[in-house]
């Protein structure tokens, strides 16, 4: 069965409890539930990791070569600071999209760019949790073209 | 029945004629039928709209209001030009998604600033034609999760 | 009888229907039957003119020549983008006053500047549809003085 | 009667007897006494204050609060650098009206952006002495409007 | 026979009327009279466009498909706002060539860069209408150096 | 008896009267009471000095010489405006801290840069009327420290 | 017993062995515990939390919520880089000032913007050992202003 | 008798006694007696003028008219900061020389641009006291050369 | 007879031998011939000039005083760099032409400004040697419409 | 005997199985085992530290800290990001070398700009694997001037 | 005797005889006798040197080791492009005066910054050739007060 | 024999004798004489060239070419000024080696970017005397990885 890895950057653990106006009063817990049930019906597995540490992140990002089929991330806040990050997705050979929940472009100035964007095959922003799930049936439709 | 407008921007038109190597071979008329058909499971009913002129395009923005429940537009070079489709958008209440074939932050600097996406619920990139369909479905879910 | 043009830039034909809590609730109708009656007082005939299309506006600027005395325009948000309505107005040797109805100085930073105040005789911004009246006025004393 | 302040910033007590070519030759008096003249005829009376010192404007700025209903500024050169006159301003509930007797965007770069217009309700520029007139008629017709 | 198709930009039929001082006093009409003359001597053939509108010279750019061995195109004012034209040019196969009647590199700072320079094989400014002249030249002669 | 003297910038004369959401409700006056009370319990007299003119401030930084042990300085707007004072705090050898009622760093992209600060010993803000008696604090500790 | 967290940014454990001519010889630990002596004399209760590492830090933030009546941080180098610890302090709804032991407006160029700071009731640097005085002193004082 | 005036800006009354490594230790009174004597012996009076006060100094540059033959100004912090001083030299018809202690070029980033010598004859920074010896030569040669 | 100098700047010497796929593989001694057989169809005579000397370069500016017509210049590297140069074409009387070989808006940002174009009459780039023969054509046409 | 310890930043552990192209094909464990061998002919031993954590490369760095003589430091992606590491160099009193496999002056721009760099001795890029054993060259020479 | 070396940089040597309404119709050579015998009148010989030559210019810089007791330069364009002549000032322990004939701070933009004046002990500009008679006084009376 | 070209730039004869607390006090000829005896060792011959003039250092690189194996360049103040010795260091295929004896990235702003660094194969900076045998040695050992 086919894999996909969704990796959730800093301060997501918090989804739901914190700032329900902006991110929506989903946990992250039930957003890994409905895209775990959402890839599911399309023939893949999906494993989650969350982390509030760079080094952790760019870990988990190496470890998806020869365990993953892709990779969904929302690097969160790292998105506009980790070189890091943005260097090991390039230095793997697995399709990763990136996602955010809100809107970055409607936000600070200093979130409209995304160090690892560039790196990426796209990006999706604003759509709530629902961006995981866009997110998964594009990575899922570019594997299929792949192939 | 809810209807979707699609708005494609200038030089769309020569979509799968043209710099295939960035845009693939996909003609817009496919896209344009993809995207009806995939509309179409869900309940929805699709209109397209195609101008390389920037007024013809804030036409139809305005028309959108009474006729449409929501719209993807690709403002293809507007997307860093236009602030009279930004002001279009953001006049009229229905939800825009902004979506790019190519991934707009792996190429020209210039390409990575949105005039349009701030005023849009989100914005989708990368995923060539199937930008479309994750659009479509990101804005069928937005007017579900509304209504 | 002397005669002025009033141009008013994109998505003003909106004017009234929406974003009131902006622009106010007096359409462009409204706006321009206001203008006609102030300007008749002082003797001056005023013909109108909207368009949401860069190219029509300039044609419009070209087409003051041997027509008009004088033109009040509201260029909306070609105000920050047009460099062809910028030499247009140039080009042609009737004074020009350009009017906003929002004050510009008060919103996002993009619309502080002005490309077509440069080649005006003065900008008025921030009085709602007063705005034009004022320019009127303006323009009329212009034109008087100069005779 | 209501009454109205207009405040006057640095050099311009030399209006009328130096650089005619850039302001014209009308000196402060005579626009002074056009402007109650003016002002007048719709009822209003005003006062008059010209200093060339940043503080003492700011202490005039302060002093319209249960004075004026309304205040026109042309702050001159203090527009470009003064943050105390922008908080003054923004300090008390008096609208203000700014005002410049030369088209501030077709000079140097620097004279384009002002610290003051943000906290006005609006700007006129360009029209020499007729921006005061301007700026009289825009402010008694606001404060007509409120009412 | 060969042809070339000449499409000018915004403003550029008012040539020969209006800022004399910068164009000089030739007619657009003259202009091209001028490059069919010149070009008829080198066996090629001429067509001109011109228009106030970014759309319509974004089509007149996908026209030159099939239709034209090679073109010259004075962007006029949208040499520096438009990423559609550049666009087109660069989706469409055909080499252009950029010419300036003015020398744009000695006037205000916002004229020396161009978004269609880049996409062109060469650009020529500062020799008045004698600029399209060198363009056809320079053109011809990359295609003999092309077969 | 050690003497500080405070120094308060433009418009917070205003204080406790206007803007009392950003500012508090607190009078200048009972600022200046609460830190004489809070300044003498430590056993040291407080001056208090307003100033709505840069020039003033100026004199009474030099007129600290000899006279006081330390001073607080609320530059308010001239804290982003005036070299002159700066200048001035770097001129006498007497400990400057600086304070601010608001949070600068969470306003206005131009409130984020001092002009005073590097020439103080610290900066204090965001704490409201608080924001003084901290200063006093820090300054008689560093006071305490240094003998 | 109400609870305040002081949490100490990367390379303060070195703080009095190390650059003392900039950070003064005083050890962490000695700062530590002047914070808890001071802040018992308040009736407060203070914990303590170092960490070179952001993701650590960010974990800190996150478990002041429902321990914590306020907080203290020092975010040392990552007050210039970290958008994630800026967006955990965002995140929960516990009162954070921020502190540096040095001027930081006196140091260079980079060190003058703080990203955490806008998300912070305040922030006091320059006073060594004592900004960590000042703090908690503020940070009571608003504790207790608030209930 | 021809007269000039010399005109000092803000701090230059703490002149050596203040900051003696930067700006040496003669005082602004033996700056004046020495530029004075300086001045004689080429049959010029001279009279000096000092202030703290951007207005005040904008009230000595228009008082020059009719009285003086030239003026020697040294704007100091005023250099960098006030438009106003340098509107008031461009409206008088008086030659303006600009001086400065120390080499302005040497020093912090913002002391690099002077807004005031643009509409100066010239600029003389760095010879200490005998910038003001120099500025004198300079500007009586250069009357000498117009007469 | 009438004379032209052609000065060809840095590294052209290395033309034909380096890079070839950047600058072809014409030698400059080719271009040079060509260049002097296509100006005396036209009756003018060729002189050239080579150096990697900016130096050199000003003073081969300065030489076509009374000798030539006319120049043509390729200043290379000093494009970008030299306002010797474009000081040294200011200050000669003669008109200069600038050409490139490669279009220079399609390569490294700092190649797309050029110091000397400003005081050359226009600029010809991305020909190849033909930029040689247009920027000869141009020049003798620019000569015979002046006299 | 003599030690050095080399810090190899994030992505690093990769080395030799991805992006060849760029970084070579040499492992890390064959870096480290020819510098070991490299320094162990000048009669040093070397111990090496991996970690994709910036935390860990600030510890690592402190525990230099009379274990170490020198170290060799690639802070890969935390070059251009971490000032944390930064104060941490500049904070222990060992000499740094930095080294990079790539020539960072020939990639992105953002690669250009180091942060550790000014704290380090000395920087050397652009040599693949042998950029660690110039940097371990370079380091003993320093040690040995020193000493 | 004491010695001074006046070194004029590119196209001085044209001076009075190009662009007259500029720099004035005296000749570099009289300028070179007027401030020989100015400077004889003070005891001092002045040797001179002009280059439109950088190394040169650099070379005679070094030169003045060990031969001359302070140096008068007029870096002219070099004055913005050379960071070698501004290390040479800076590697010889001779006094430099930097001047220019024209007011630098009254032309373009890049003509306001001076990459030499740092290691300059002054900066003189505006006075045309009295310029360098102002610079020769500054220079003796700065070796005077250093003797 | 293989052998190298070591090419110093402006200034650095005076190595040794000047500024000798930044550059230490070995002179370029016992530089040249260690280098020549290190490459010695290793089997390469050395030859040197040192010039204040830019285009000399331009003539030393074009020379390489059928002369020298490799080169090592010191391009001192014109690594941050020389676009012309940039092209000719891409023109020629020598490997090239930057060397810098100071710590570029530790000083003045304008130092840190070197436009000839993209095009050598490696930059060594701040190890005094000795970069120059390191980038012996890394020159070596590139030419022996490639053969």
């Amino acid at each position: 069965m086919k894999k996909i890895l969704i990796i959730h950057g800093p301060n997501l653990n918090l989804l739901g409890r914190r700032e329900r106006d902006i991110y929506g009063d989903t946990s992250l817990e039930e957003i890994n539930n409905r895209s775990k049930r959402h890839a599911a019906d399309a023939g893949y597995e999906i494993d989650t990791f969350q982390s509030n540490n760079e080094g952790d992140i760019v870990d988990a990002v190496h470890r998806t070569v020869g365990q993953y089929d892709g990779a969904v991330i929302n690097p969160a806040a790292f998105t506009h600071t980790s070189v890091a990050i943005r260097d090991a997705i390039a230095a793997v050979d697995i399709p990763f999209v990136e996602v955010h929940l809100s809107n970055i472009h409607a936000r600070e100035e200093f979130r409209r760019i995304s160090l690892t964007a560039p790196v990426c095959i796209g990006q999706i922003s604003g759509f709530g949790p629902d961006s995981y799930l866009a997110a998964i049936d594009a990575l899922i439709r570019f594997l299929a073209n792949r192939s």
